[in-house]
């Protein structure tokens, strides 16, 4: 039997710092419209997608920050996503930053199923960025200030969507760059990834070789590679366009095992793109080139999780010249 | 003080079975001079570059293989590649079948510095294909039978090119699908990996969704992916055309840290492709996004060397429905 899922990605336009969350959730309201009329089974929203990228504004006492987090979910504010996806039978994948009653931060994804439960939570595991403010950069980014590491690894969870089981896992922007991240999803057989991202069009802090125009090519050469390498479908969802000041690159992409794009959002705004994934793609990658238990070699790969960061290699002594 | 390196890539077209050494090797020396010409600093040979990519034929009794193999290097046969690098001041890495002293098969490649010693030798660890006759395989591809898995891991090491020091790596082939493999060799700090392979146009196995025209995309997006995530340049050396009956996609390229294609081979046969390395580039991924130390989390790989193949993850048990 045939496994096949309908799958929206709600790429955002941007959210200003001064737009309240009731503006986000009324236009992310009418993408899970709109996803429901093209038949889509599931939605899937960017990161941090009620506000404004807000660890580009530096707060000294990090209380004064509060007002971005959620303590809760469903709340007052976001109860009306929660009312469409049960309207529309739709599930729904959100971006948000997540303040818990203990006190810690995170910044988090959540795949909500139509009923309105919480099937899968991941939080951000390779924050980007700095912890204290940094006069020496033209924009700030705080990530390692707002948010500690995530603490819940790189789960997946076989849930259904529609009609059809999905092994399900979670990345969120940066995570998308590392190959570790990809691989542990697929060492749990994930088939969907989900994945949103605040990406800015310039690197304002270019101090190298980084060209503008490749930014877009490096995200979608990660998240490409990573289908492909693990045999899985992704939809990578951004905010784009002018968010407070700040360029966002958009160009929200749906992949699939082959590591092709079946989709891509072309425009700086709101926009709903839409793939019609066979599920029984992941499988060719599973049992042939990817047949990670005929092939990987794990004891080569100790390196991987011995050392956090890189050592410089011995010098060659020539015996001989 | 800008550290450069012009690196040829020397992709070579067919060599068919009932070719000998003396065939390869003349055309390889062809290949020296011209990249010698070129202002070439060393030169990157495909995978088993002295003969035809024997692991398609099956012999039941090992030893009837033999005569594919080195058991030393150099060899009469191999001699005249060693007195080029000494003629033309050029480095040349080198793909070869091993069968070392006490029996053991590697498929291997080394590194040989002007002067004509070893410099660096790396025995491939991700072995595609199987170890057995398979009668409903069209194509057998039999390199788990004619070769162990490498004993020698990822190796990294400094050594010179011209007159740069540079930090050099290898793999071979299928490798560049995993990004294990390229990660060891990250966090060793690799500039320049040199990578040979022999990979057919066609999927003569093909039982499922492998599209042929995406297997040169595939070999590159691995490539380009590798080079960007570790910041680290890439010659990836094919052998192109019809060999034997079987044809291999050529398509060499050498790539920046980037994940920029910096050169390209285009035809199927000998075919040199040169490229001016600045190996400063190298520094901005290490320092900034892929700074490994500052933002990689080996708290949440456990998976890649705890497990080998990949577990089906738990299914969702709704609380209410």
């Amino acid at each position: 039997m045939s496994r096949r899922l309908v799958l929206a990605a709600a790429q955002m336009g941007p959210i200003q710092k001064a737009e309240g969350r009731d503006v986000a959730v009324g236009r992310m309201v009418r993408l899970m419209e709109t996803a429901h009329r093209r038949g889509a089974e599931v939605v899937v929203f960017p990161e941090l997608a009620l506000t404004t990228f807000f660890p580009r504004w530096y707060h000294e006492d990090l209380a004064e920050a509060d007002h971005w987090y959620e303590t809760a979910l469903p709340s007052n504010a976001t109860a009306p996503l929660f009312e469409a996806a049960r309207k529309f039978n739709i599930g729904f994948h959100l971006g948000y930053a997540e303040r818990t009653p203990d006190g810690h931060r995170f910044n988090t994804a959540v795949y909500v199923h139509p009923s309105g439960e919480v099937v899968l939570k991941y939080r951000k595991v390779h924050l980007p960025g700095h912890a204290e403010h940094d006069p020496t950069r033209r924009v700030q980014h705080l990530e390692k200030r707002y948010f500690e590491v995530g603490d819940l690894g790189f789960p997946v969870i076989r849930a259904p969507i529609g009609e059809t089981s999905v092994n399900i896992g979670m990345m969120i922007c940066n995570d998308r760059r590392w190959p570790e991240a990809w691989r542990v999803l697929g060492l749990q057989q994930v088939e969907l990834v989900m994945l949103g991202y605040n990406t800015p069009s310039l690197n304002m802090e270019n101090r190298g070789f980084e060209a503008h125009h490749l930014r877009v090519f490096h995200s979608h050469l990660s998240i490409q590679a990573g289908c492909y390498q693990n045999a899985c479908f992704a939809a990578g969802v951004a905010k784009a366009g002018d968010e407070d000041g700040h360029e966002l690159f958009g160009h929200s992409i749906i992949v699939n095992p082959q590591g092709e794009i079946m989709a891509q959002a072309t425009s700086w705004g709101d926009e709903l793109i839409v793939a019609d994934c066979d599920l029984g793609m992941c499988e060719l990658g599973r049992r042939t080139i990817f047949n990670f238990a005929a092939h990987r070699r794990v004891e080569a790969y100790g390196r991987i999780t011995e050392q956090t960061g890189s050592v410089a290699p011995a010098e060659w002594a020539p015996a001989r010249r």
